[in-house]
């Protein structure tokens, strides 16, 4: 892992005595600003470009905060971005917000992802009367589609946040720099120094009605071991089971993985250990799921990615990373959730090694009047800037919210191509060049076929996508 | 660069007074054979899974051969794969051959990539009665479909070869070891220590109908630099021109690039200098088309890619490389053509850097019966082995000549999708990974979703096609 490209952040406050009084348990502190110049130095200025250091600093001077923002019942929504969301906190640019992210798959394993973690346990609580989060989904509250449960499972991430930023408005950049990115350890004594994430091989994956042995179609989850102390750089599977349908606590049967939370009754599956031996999975611990709230409607499935970011799932989006967003409602609510141990670029059968994560953010506002002139300028999607690389994310509709009508939010599941993902990253990757690099066409165009690297970010998110690379060091100043 | 995985083969006798007769120049020598144990170290023995050193070593003892195959008008053919083809020569299992291929783009600029070398001369010519290769491409000789010319460019290639292993059967699998590829250096004394390559945006390319500046469509041709003696590790651009009808020496205009080797008269173009200043594009010497003659039709294409290899267009088939190909025909008939300079995932305008480059290979038959348990067991699509990765080939038809019908050739070109190509990578590396690594289907499908990354090889070659890569390290003997 490269060095940060920025200082450290102020210290976190969790865990001192400097507790707020808010219910959602957001603490915070103030410590004199000393990073005035960071801009720049981390960000698009190593381009060579007009540098963003050379725009007005979005950075106030003064002081700077740092927010840590506990994971409970009460701090996150569940499988959806809303505008209408109160924001937990709203801090200025340049300011630091910890964020402790769940997965919303803890549940495929009490014992290992939820028990004795107050936290994670309020999240999940669901007993015959009560839900520690009741909505999940943006689907109806009274389950009248299919009746998997409130909101229906039409957006399945837990997502804490939304944080605004002061003076965020539609037009404007909102810079995310992730500076650190740990697993959630395991708070089960019976499992300390470890912590622990799922993959469910399920039926929205694309491998679903490919499968070759029996029983098919079948759902499979996997639980992998990560270490907790960061130091071991790969993990490995645990055991395997197949999902048999399960009995949620307000009695619904769930044939397949059709509801976020539902809890998953081992007395009745079959563990099977001993499995994916001599394999070590290479950890690439990032968010699946960050991004802003879009403007286009009141509440957005959290599935599809969208040119406000959302469930990108690049694992490249990581410390050390960097993510520019258009702002598309006031105060920009920056939402994080679906965290991730590991992922491969495709996310094949459906999920990644989905493991608690808590991560260190520093949010930085680029307003739109600043932003002419410099590689933001013009900017309508999520880029990725990390240590080494450029990345642009190309999704089967830029904008499917305002692309395919009132209905977007259940026809982008049927309209997915990787061609038309293809085509949106290779738009961006020009657009990119050509605004950064200042390139022509054809120059842009050129260099894309021979040093532009094109991959499959994934293909069970209902909004495809085909990420294009391209690698810093081409750009040089004496080429 | 890593280190070779094998010892260097015997010297290279080009150049030697020990001239073969051979009107193809095909040259030879012959030393003691001291590598009988290289399989293994150098191939799939490094999984843990059966090693194929196991097995019964296919080299034959005794001596080993080295030859070189100089590129000439009577060493090629252009623009196909057939099983009709008089081999120059036929070779020894564990056999090294060193093969001058040149790129078919050589007369986007005469002086740089032609002149001056014998060889390359040859193939090129063509004056008002005669080319020194006349047919390019698998369509008819008299170019009654679209009359561009002899075999009507469909297939462009300029390939060396095919190189016959004796004693290689259907059924059997062909090992091709990379051991060095080098710029071919220009022969034109005013461009000495340099190589050249042409980047052609063309009518195939993805772009072509994307594009926002005018004039609207164009075909755009970009040369790159390259230092010929391999120390510079990248490539700059030279200038770029727009394509403009040019007329044959047989008197045909060509309004777009439809024929391979069509000469471009400069004393028209408009050469654009100063381009992409300060960009410099990491070089990835490695070989466009590589593979072995099919069995399905007598004259093939040479453009789509196919279950014996040919044009897969993966910059990761460089020097330090393995390929393995199932055997269609007799002989196999390895041919190599296309060498390019660079090529980012995907080849989006249509091309890579189209470079003349000459590669050492050493050839190893597996026989059929000898691989019962080995991980090339059923392997019926090409695969790749680098220092570091296992890649599998996915294309949108894995064998689109036997699946699409009598008119496949020409089918192929509609019917591609990166989506097919998806499903096919999946399948073939779930293929690997159950056979090579002795894993259940569940195991193989949660592997592939958080430790295999699926990129877009090319989208330019009629079959399109999606790569999966898994890493070695993932492997290990004490996980």
């Amino acid at each position: 892992m490269p060095d940060d490209p920025v200082p450290a952040p102020p210290p976190d406050p969790a865990g001192s005595s400097a507790e707020a009084s808010d219910p959602r348990t957001v603490s915070l502190s103030r410590r004199d600003l000393l990073h005035g110049s960071l801009i720049g130095a981390a960000a698009l200025g190593t381009l060579g470009a007009p540098a963003l250091a050379q725009a007005q600093s979005p950075v106030a001077k003064g002081t700077v905060n740092h927010y840590h923002v506990r994971a409970t019942d009460k701090s996150v929504h569940w499988g959806y971005f809303s505008k209408k969301l109160e924001p937990l906190v709203t801090v200025n640019s340049g300011d630091f917000v910890t964020l402790e992210t769940v997965t919303h798959h803890a549940y495929d394993d009490f014992e290992r992802m939820i028990q004795g973690d107050p936290g994670v346990e309020a999240i999940f609580y669901w007993d015959k009367k009560r839900k520690g989060v009741d909505r999940r989904g943006a689907g109806p509250m009274d389950a009248s589609l299919f009746g998997r449960g409130a909101g229906e499972g039409l957006g399945v991430h837990i997502c804490t946040g939304p944080i605004a930023v002061k003076g965020a408005e539609p037009g404007d950049i909102l810079e995310v720099r992730i500076l650190d990115v740990k697993p959630r350890p395991c708070a089960n004594p019976a499992f300390k120094g470890k912590s622990y994430g799922s993959n469910a091989a399920a039926w929205w994956g694309f491998h679903y009605k490919e499968l070759i042995e029996e029983p098919k179609p079948r759902e499979v989850i996997t639980i992998y071991e990560v270490d907790a102390t960061g130091e071991r750089d790969w993990a490995k599977a645990v055991y395997n089971f197949r999902w048999i349908p399960q009995t949620d606590p307000y009695g619904k049967v769930h044939k397949t993985i059709d509801y976020p939370g539902v809890p998953v009754n081992h007395a009745f599956t079959k563990k099977n250990t001993g499995i994916l031996k001599n394999v070590r999975v290479p950890i690439r611990p990032h968010f699946g799921t960050m991004g802003l709230a879009p403007a286009e409607a009141d509440i957005v499935d959290s599935i599809p990615p969208n040119y406000t970011g959302g469930n990108i799932d690049d694992y490249r989006i990581g410390k050390g990373a960097t993510m520019y967003y258009p702002v598309s409602v006031p105060g920009g609510l920056f939402s994080v959730g679906d965290p991730h141990a590991s992922q491969g670029d495709s996310e094949l059968c459906g999920t990644a090694i989905e493991c608690s994560l808590t991560g260190t953010f520093q949010l930085v506002l680029h307003k739109k009047a600043s932003l002419a002139g410099t590689p933001l300028e013009k900017l309508n999607y999520p880029l990725l800037e990390t240590q080494t690389e450029f990345v642009v994310h190309g999704f089967s509709f830029a904008n499917y919210l305002a692309e395919l009508g009132p209905k977007a939010q259940s026809e982008i599941y049927s309209k997915s191509s990787t061609d038309l993902a293809l085509r949106d990253a290779f738009r961006k990757m020009r657009h990119f060049l050509m605004t950064t690099q200042k390139l022509t066409e054809d120059e842009a165009i050129s260099l894309m076929s021979v040093a532009v690297d094109f991959g499959v970010t994934q293909v069970v998110d209902g909004n495809w996508g085909i990420h294009a690379i391209v690698k810093k060091a081409i750009f040089t100043s004496d080429g």
